[in-house]
């Protein structure tokens, strides 16, 4: 068989730190990443594409402009491209995220939780 | 805000029959389907894209010409372009397929349980 089964609770044990996504796929030229969500993150927006958030563990709130968006286990919500958004959570949240290969996780904000691309967990 | 949450559990609990995906979510030019699947499926391979498979409950076992890949709630597999593929269960599975839009589901096998386009249970 060409790829690997991808068991998420197992892929997230392998790692602790937030705000770093890991590549545990590809699909075409998307990623599919897992990432630790804690704290506030920084506002920003990405101009080109939209962002899949699938929460499975925890609650999350991704701030909008115009109001609040809450995920808990099992939801999952698209940001569309061109929104300002500002994910932000109390206690500790695990989530997918997909997106094209190659978008920041900042956008256009930088600073420092700007991460790098990680393919560490793939496989 | 401009889209909606999408609890993947409600949304099953809107629909009962097999084999008809329903798209929830737009990312892009892909659409997140939801899907209901018990029994045997139709060999068949997507040429010009790759397949992803999360299956949220249930036990689902995707055939390859070489081998079987089995996958439980909160795994997930991507099926290559051009690989053969015959998804089979033997009680219900509720799962997640993201491709882009446009896919037919039984590729270029066609036959009975070709579906079309429902997203009916959009927004």
């Amino acid at each position: 068989m060409v790829n690997r089964v991808v068991d998420i609770a197992e892929k997230f044990s392998l790692f602790s730190e937030h705000w770093s996504p890991k590549v545990v796929a590809t699909l075409n030229d998307y990623d599919i990443k897992l990432v630790r969500i804690k704290g506030e993150f920084v506002w920003h927006s990405h101009d080109n594409t939209d962002e899949l958030f699938l929460v499975t563990e925890g609650r999350l709130t991704i701030q909008l402009r115009d109001g609040d968006v809450t995920l808990r286990s099992g939801q999952l919500y698209v940001v569309p491209r061109g929104v300002e958004h500002c994910p932000i959570a109390d206690g500790e949240v695990q989530a997918m995220l997909i997106e094209p290969t190659g978008v920041v996780n900042t956008g256009s904000a930088g600073g420092p939780l700007t991460a790098t691309h990680d393919n560490s967990l793939m496989g």
